[in-house]
């Protein structure tokens, strides 16, 4: 134990112990208790749930966190948010949120009093309750801690461009073996003093992670102190099992941990010195289900891994079991805590600090009451002319990147907007944002470095679960902001945007949460242009695995051309409580659409590109070639141009889907089309060639349920995936122009003869691909120089 | 620089000086040349690529390594395999191993001499050639370079239980800011020093990831060295960018680090001494492109960012940057290094070993040579006694634990079987594993720890990523293993699962790669019951994510109950180049088939339960009730049963599918089932209700080809989770048997007015359901109390 100078007095160190007994009291009776919450009458198996779902081990630890807390936001004045990374974390933050008043005043039927108290209780691992793990429904969270990893690069999200805000981080020492949460711990890297607020982690070694003891709980001291400070903190040390003690040593390394990073900020904002601070935390230690049965039926349970879930087990069955239990709640003395009708007495909520400053009720934990619109600029001025389709190439991402750029410097001072990747932006070619900002960097700066600013809002570490992590702290505390990621990569995150996505979905039904800014990703540098990084960088797949989750919170836009990029990221940057998944490429793309066609193309999201087409009014066409994606869009665009010159009597209509979303039915997605639309659009009974960027049967998936769904026939990524050029990806996935019109003739029952001389013609062309590549290494000059004449 | 001894003389530094020229020149040559390749006559544009694509700057790091790894594996007669980490490695790895002639060896058409050199060169980065980065072509390889963060774990599951191995493992400073990586660290306390092999990491810090720095070549050195010594590690360092010094440094670091750790392991297997060694590593800081042009266009490229791709562009078209290409090339003296015919002269080969010692040889790279299969006991003394359908409940992962720990116990000596985890081994009722053999651990070993070994062969860390990481390790060295893991969260793995796939679905296709083990997973603790921790660990998706990848390589089997796990178990622990994903539950569940009946199932992979359905011979069924999955599979059951009491005559065909993959048409996957036997089973036109153990739409997407597609309705997982009783969810999901019945009743025409009454009496049980739920929360009685009754 290092030495910290004594800060409490008695009264104070007793105050402290009534809060967190009380917080233990409520933890064991929501484990355990369906009515009887003051133990008015002795305990009866009536009064024990009859099944008892829940963890112990991590909660007396949680609760003296809250219970410290509280004590320095009161004292200091703290704006603070607090991220509890723990499994099995709820019934703490629960019984924290609770104590300071703030549960019962979102969930007034949850009051502070003995009603409530049961209620408090019964719900707990209920049915239609809550769960057993911190989650949206919990005040003052930002972290869901069911799967573990994250709660660090969320703390450290919530803390950019928040400088008044001190963001305790509590990681358990089962989550700090998790990949994501090691990476985490560089964050200090990457945090300014002047213009983002501080993070103070607090490692909790109880020493086990649900059976079997914890990587760091067991390192020597030495070695852990040195992989801390290797991680750039200076770590306290506060170990014990006698609450005293604990309480003193607890309240010092806080009081000691805070000063610390005032005076860092204060170097670093008032005497202008830039070197990274060596950041405070601090490392709890103590027992694994702290005060709770020290033994059950013999075997060793307080400070072992069998206080991990219920100490007690059968409890409505065994009579001994529940007396133990009925010793273990009075051990609390629930008297002192409580007065008889349920309500904290004054002791117990001495140390809780008032209104916003709570842990249950500070705004930045429901950031939607923060947030502020972005100042978006006009498109206009970023938009690329378009005198007629397909007559210039831009790079879609390039000039998205101008309007970020401006988006970026028109929150200079507002600080609520940030660009995040792996390492990427300038490959996906959005350097234009460094003219308004630079790079988060707070190592040394070289002379040849680029880019590199100590108060950058573009913030790349080659992790992606750093990105979206400190994305998703960013955003839940109602910011603004963008994940650029290579499109194969963004798998990395399946995980954490489904947790992601379930947050979102259960937020938005709690009245009291307010919609924050949504979470966007700009998947580029896609399938079909990895010509020298081949098959590990080919897969699309993220946008399969984000359409299996919450329809009302998922949206898949694949803008063709430079500008449908620009109105589809307009569109994403004003939204709310979504997750939009944007795919575009950076290489060079036909412009189909001027401005004005592709607003009203992307406000409808789905639609027919009458100009690319040969359907002479009236009738339906023969037959609907289809796409999304700009790959698929030239794809399918060659072939209209190629069945125009070879059969000229053929109806073709195209149709370009930029919300993929709009072919569900309107009944399984809120963007989804009604029938008489799609059928418009689709026909009913023409054929339907589909050229999709990604997996072809997600089409399928989406689709299967549409009257026309017999006729339609999807092409897309197959997994054919190599090392080549562009031309011959699609050819080798069986998208490529000459391949979608042999599908054509394939379909269209009246070509009669015609179909073999087409189909021939096409098969002959991609022998010729195939010569000439091997030859020569490149594309076909046919193909290679191809252009649309309209 | 620490004080290293001078271990090269003059002709032993030359000698491995010319390796490190040649490789370098055959990197070089590699971006840049499509002919010319010994520079028999001045460079001219059409001797260039027409499109240059690769990066520079990593590779002259790793062809020292190469270099020098060869020295020391021929100087001590070392078992040795590498794994490079670095992204865009793989010039240099193709380089080492047509200079160790193992290239040529498995690609005889590459030959090593200049008509090779020409098509080494020629192939790299070329349509139909070889990747950027190390792959699956690349001998010696087992590890895929392309998506970072998983070479450390790699390297200790290739070392696990190769006690005569050493494992180089070089660490970019780029993938070094990945979780898994900078969780991979931790390895060290798992791997055992009598019975498993050394891993010796490198991290190679050129001080740039893609465009900007890296976090830990920017660390001040005592941080760093902190870091890496909090990580276990006692780090030697070798720095600097002249030649001559680097060479002597390394290969006294080298020599330095392999005595050490035979030093650690002569104390831990002869003195058996079982304290955790500090394992030696080395930390390579030398210039990013070294040896590579200083500037370019006036612009600093060696040692910066911008050596990370192609130093000179469009050296076709711009006369200065050709000539400065064979400048550069010049600068390796090609003439001293190969001789006229393109064959590498003596001193450059001086230090590369012979035969199986050779890096692009070593057999462990090529595991399938080493693969013995596992001694799996007969069934019989593990199955379940089953006298009638759902006469018993079982565990059946606990039931499968059995089989398993008989595995275990069976390699007692061969140790080439492990089960990995994220601590959930005993939560997932797998435990009778301890029986036969421990957790690894080399960590402090507690009085109150049960289960810790320091040879266990049960590996739990809590990161999804190093289970994944360290089990392709062993299994692509040719051991074989199970990945046990809550269902939720094998999302985590999402893409390395991919990226292993694709790896599998490649050297499928490489005739010298051998098959190895296939990568098994056993999800369990699934999607229906999560009855405490709620929404969070509510996930069926991993399926849905492999079934989008190579189907050559990937199956899915949901066995229905105790005796059909053992079986599927028993069959994919055969496997060789395949990832099969296994879902299974581990709460009690009906036995429906004695062993035999399971065999015989399990190897249809589906088919008609007649003892459940209600049809009479002869004609189709009315209705075919499908299900998969073990909670559907007690629906769908009971579903049945109340068809046959309410509606005596109609004929019910109950089909279970353990299988997956067989719902595909034959040609899409090759378990896929003839459209025959297809209709055969579900007939081709009456209405089948399928209730799916994951997202409905997975059905329709594998099946929208069938004939009777139009006539089937799935149930499944819509992604209503909460914290609930078993029941609720289902019946929050519509895979409940009362809902399954309305679906029956509502699409079989001939019930007329039958159906109305019995839709009614179903919707009577639901809302029995909710008012019981609410007031109990429990399950209805005639719910938990059900069974089947033949």
């Amino acid at each position: 134990m290092p030495d910290l100078p004594e800060v409490l007095d008695a009264s104070e160190a007793a105050a402290l112990d009534a809060h967190w007994r009380a917080a233990n009291y409520l933890c064991v009776g929501q484990l355990y208790l369906l009515s009887n919450p003051l133990l008015a009458v002795p305990l009866e198996p009536e009064h024990i749930k009859p099944r008892i779902l829940g963890h112990w081990g991590t909660s007396p630890g949680l609760n003296l966190l809250y219970t410290h807390i509280n004590r320095v936001v009161r004292r200091r004045e703290l704006d603070a948010l607090c991220v509890w990374g723990p499994g099995h974390g709820g019934p703490a933050v629960l019984a924290g949120s609770w104590l300071d008043g703030s549960y019962s005043e979102v969930y007034p039927d949850v009051g502070r009093d003995a009603e409530g108290m049961e209620r408090l209780f019964r719900q707990f691992s209920f049915p239609g309750g809550v769960p057993s793990h911190v989650a949206p429904q919990t005040p003052g969270s930002i972290h869901e801690g069911g799967e573990l990893g994250y709660s660090l690069a969320h703390a450290y999200g919530a803390a950019f461009d928040n400088p008044g805000l001190v963001v305790f981080c509590v990681v358990g020492d089962g989550e700090a073996e998790t990949g994501p949460l090691a990476a985490s711990w560089h964050g200090d890297k990457f945090l300014d003093p002047v213009h983002d607020g501080a993070v103070l982690p607090v490692l909790h070694l109880n020493g086990y992670k649900i059976a079997g003891p914890a990587v760091l709980a067991r390192l020597p001291e030495a070695e852990l102190d040195r992989l801390l400070r290797g991680y750039g903190h200076e770590p306290l040390y506060v170990t014990g099992d006698e609450p005293l003690q604990v309480h003193r040593a607890l309240a010092g390394a806080l009081d000691k941990a805070l000063e610390h990073i005032a005076v860092a900020q204060r170097i670093a904002r008032e005497d202008g010195v830039r070197d990274r601070p060596h950041w405070p935390m601090i490392v709890l230690r103590t027992p694994k289900g702290w005060t709770g049965p020290a033994e059950v039926d013999g075997l060793p349970v307080e400070g072992t891994w069998r206080a991990h879930q219920v100490p007690l087990d059968r409890v409505r069955e065994n009579p001994g079991h529940l007396r133990q239990l009925e010793e273990w709640l009075r051990s609390y003395r629930p008297q002192e805590l409580f007065d008889e009708h349920g309500r904290p007495r004054p002791q117990v909520l001495a140390c809780v600090p008032g209104g916003n400053r709570r842990l249950g009720a500070n705004p930045h934990a429901n950031g939607g009451l923060l947030t502020c619109s972005l100042p978006l600029p006009p498109l206009e001025a970023y938009a690329v002319p378009v005198t007629a389709p397909g007559a210039t190439l831009h790079e879609p991402t390039r000039v998205l990147g101008g309007f970020l750029a401006q988006v970026m410097a028109d929150t200079r001072d507002s600080r609520d907007f940030r660009v995040v990747g792996p390492d990427e932006t300038a490959s996906n070619r959005l350097d234009a944002l460094y003219a308004a900002t630079g790079k988060a960097w707070q190592e040394e700066i070289l002379p040849t470095d680029e880019h590199l600013d100590r108060d950058g809002r573009v913030v790349e570490a080659l992790s992606e679960h750093l990105c979206q992590g400190w994305l998703e702290g960013y955003v839940l505390t109602g910011r603004h902001g963008l994940f650029s990621c290579y499109e194969a990569f963004a798998s990395i995150v399946d995980s954490m945007a489904a947790q992601h996505i379930k947050w979102l979905r259960t937020a938005r039904t709690l009245p009291w949460r307010r919609p924050v800014p949504s979470l966007n990703y700009l998947l580029t540098s896609h399938v079909w242009r990895q010509d020298h990084n081949g098959f590990s960088h080919q897969d699309p797949g993220f946008v399969d695995h984000v359409l299996n989750k919450a329809p009302e919170v998922v949206r898949v836009y694949l803008p063709p051309d430079a500008n449908s990029l620009l109105c589809v990221a307009d569109h994403v940057l004003r939204g709310r409580d979504l997750v939009n998944v944007v795919v575009a490429g950076k290489q060079p793309c036909f412009d189909w659409l001027d401005l004005e066609a592709a607003r009203a193309h992307c406000a409808r999201g789905a639609g027919v590109w009458e100009w690319a087409g040969s359907e002479r009014g009236g009738g339906p066409p023969d037959v609907v070639l289809a796409c999304a994606g700009d790959v698929p869009t030239q794809e399918v665009l060659a072939a209209a141009q190629l069945l125009r010159r070879l059969l000229p009597a053929l109806a073709v209509r195209v149709v370009n889907v930029v919300d993929l979303t709009r072919l569900f039915p309107a009944e399984e997605h809120p963007h989804g089309m009604p029938a008489a639309e799609y059928d418009a659009l689709f026909t009913r009974d023409k054929p339907v060639i589909f050229a999709y960027h990604g997996y072809p049967w997600l089409v399928h998936r989406i689709a299967y349920r549409r009257t026309g769904h017999a006729n339609l026939h999807v092409r897309g990524y197959k997994e054919s995936g190599t090392t080549t050029t562009p031309f011959d990806m699609v050819v080798r996935n069986d998208l490529d122009r000459y391949r979608l019109v042999m599908d054509v003739v394939d379909r269209v029952p009246q070509l009669g003869e015609q179909a073999a001389a087409v189909r021939q013609s096409m098969a002959d062309a991609r022998t010729r691909h195939h010569a000439w590549i091997r030859e020569h290494g490149t594309d076909l000059p046919e193909v290679a120089q191809w252009h649309w004449e309209g």
